[in-house]
């Protein structure tokens, strides 16, 4: 194994691939164009109090599965004020979105259920459609029509279509009405990874509140959730939203759920404040996708130039296509350099092989952290061979 | 998927299979005898507060994968101390201990490489092993003999023997120097999941240090650990230990770390509290195995009665196999009535499918707490039909 370990560790090298888990202080002074904390509520003092208090009230960890004695009152709190948040009648708490992921896909699945997946689906999703035993079969990114033909005239008596409401490294969305329409066309069920929205989408009294709540995917029986509360919802952590008949599927079926320590008190306690302010401060959401637009804007000449472009997307996630790994590695180290921490998607982690550049536009960001990011940015994309 | 879900509750409820989360109260007056908090680290104030520290000055939550702003100080000291405590060269550390066990696993694996894994092994080993693409052969529970039949003249390249140095739902160990002396014999590398005996097992000065340290397996180039953050730690999360060359394989390619949020910082910080005083306090992995031992003595006569016997174990874990599914959890349910929580395992989550009871020894357990436990479990015992 040494040696196979070797060559691998050689290869990557070669072909710049080789990453390393840097550090950040805790008196940060970066620019933050990077994380997923999209509304900065993961210091949000609100909610960093709520984690510390949970963790003396309830002690540090879980202690044991939820179904032991992993379970306690701010879990089913939560449970309760995502569900409601979020437009749906129940939901199951995990200890992280990819096992949240993991486990309604594979209690779902089986021989007698058919998977049809777009091909821009999360690693999480992977790896639970590989785990179900179902055939699956992806479609091309958004094509209804694909999808649509996948599912007739399956032989399974059961279809899952899984899709993402917003992709994480592009920053599209899923085309979720006409998901829905086949959905109910084909007897499917639509389950949506709501990952990167739910904080951050959403329109009228439904801003922040995601791309289900508020439409008529909402509470719909053929439409399944997947939540993360590490994201707009700044703590760890992950959820499966759905029926009552669903939780109660999950609680006894999902692996990765009975063989999990529960999450943390202080993660559930920082994730229930979060929903809380969510629900309560619908502005955040609109600050992010303005402030997105903004850096968006602000960088537009000098993609222009290269002939390129940022699109605007309904979340906060911007990326920018590079021509290699090696020139998005160089872009990111240089904008760290001059403060500004940047996202690096390279091979495996993109899903159509083109590295790139990633930037998350967060609620807090100011007009000034706005313009000095775009300025750095432009210094370094207009330097780029 | 709706009539499915009806017909599958339909089923459990006959077969007296339904689980329920049922939440524990912060102030608890139950004996715990169900929990994996096997040294009483959860709620010692030392590791409660570092955990809310954390969240004050860090945040609640990572922001992001490890890779992109997740790293802090505080996981690369966690992954330092805890790699010293266990005896082993490096450690990288997940959102979860069911991650750490599929991450190991499907980057070591792939077409090349034969897994060869006890039956009793984790329901997230085996979910490793699905997603691995590899072929992978189980053994008769600590069987070496067997394990060395399946390893020897294997077509793959790489072999990887698994096993977990103490199991949970039995209780029992892994014969761990033969399974050294087969991976030396057929080159393969021996993955050890120590979530049940780091803190708790290891003799002399390394006591407290799990079943690896201080022993020939220590730091071997054929072995791997995997540990849990989320039992005699106290906190959340899991880690993979072993060489350099390993986890910087695993930084590059275990898809449970690149594409996960990185463990929230209170849950990190409660970690490495924990190993401090695992460190410095060997007395509790004494105190857990006196505990166990004085248990098992207590219900001695009730068991002898009914022709069975609890095995002392080298750990904390004591299980009585019971007649069926409904009366093992009876059995819970009245102990509970009787303010002793105890765990019911029923299947799937017992390995050889015999329903049975499982009680947890703790470091922190007073002689009275023992005494009356022991005599509410032993009136239970006896009314049995």
């Amino acid at each position: 194994m040494t040696q196979w370990l070797k060559r691998q560790a050689a290869v990557r090298d070669r072909r710049g691939l080789v990453r390393r888990p840097l550090p950040r202080a805790a008196d940060d002074q970066f620019i933050d164009l990077a994380s997923n904390d999209y509304l900065g509520l993961t210091a949000d003092p609100r909610v960093t109090e709520a984690a510390a208090a949970a963790a003396l009230q309830w002690g540090a960890g879980a202690t044991s599965s939820r179904l032991v004695a992993g379970t306690t009152r701010l879990h089913l709190d939560l449970e309760q004020e995502l569900a409601k948040l979020a437009g749906m009648e129940t939901a199951l708490v995990f200890s992280s979105g990819y096992l949240a992921n993991i486990g309604v896909i594979t209690a779902l699945g089986g021989p007698g259920t058919l998977m049809v997946a777009d091909e821009h689906c999360h690693a999480s999703m992977i790896d639970g459609f590989r785990l179900s035993r179902s055939r699956t079969e992806s479609f091309t990114h958004n094509s209804l029509e694909e999808a649509g033909r996948l599912l007739a005239g399956r032989p399974e008596p059961r279809a899952l279509i899984a899709v993402e409401s917003l992709y994480s490294v592009l920053g599209d969305e899923a085309p979720l009405a006409g998901l829905l329409a086949l959905a109910e066309e084909h007897d499917a069920v639509l389950l949506i990874d709501e990952a990167h929205t739910l904080g951050v989408t959403g329109t009228g009294n439904f801003q922040g509140r995601g791309s289900v709540a508020g439409t008529s995917l909402a509470g719909h029986p053929n439409v399944i959730v997947t939540a993360t509360l590490s994201k707009a919802l700044g703590s760890q952590g992950g959820a499966v939203l759905g029926s009552a008949l669903l939780r109660e599927h999950l609680v006894n079926r999902a692996r990765s759920f009975i063989f999990d320590t529960g999450l943390a008190p202080a993660s559930a306690a920082a994730a229930l404040a979060a929903v809380r302010i969510i629900r309560d401060e619908p502005w955040r959401a609109g600050s992010v996708r303005s402030n997105a637009a903004a850096l968006a804007a602000g960088l537009a000449p000098a993609l222009a130039a290269r002939g390129a472009a940022v699109e605007q997307t309904a979340g906060a996630v911007q990326s920018i296509a590079m021509p290699s790994a090696e020139s998005a590695l160089a872009a990111a180290r240089a904008a760290r350099t001059a403060g500004v921490r940047i996202g690096c998607f390279r091979p495996p982690s993109v899903p159509d092989g083109i590295s790139r550049l990633r930037l998350t536009a967060r609620a807090t960001l100011t007009p000034k952290e706005i313009e000095d990011s775009c300025a750095v940015l432009r210094g370094i994309l207009e330097e780029l061979p």
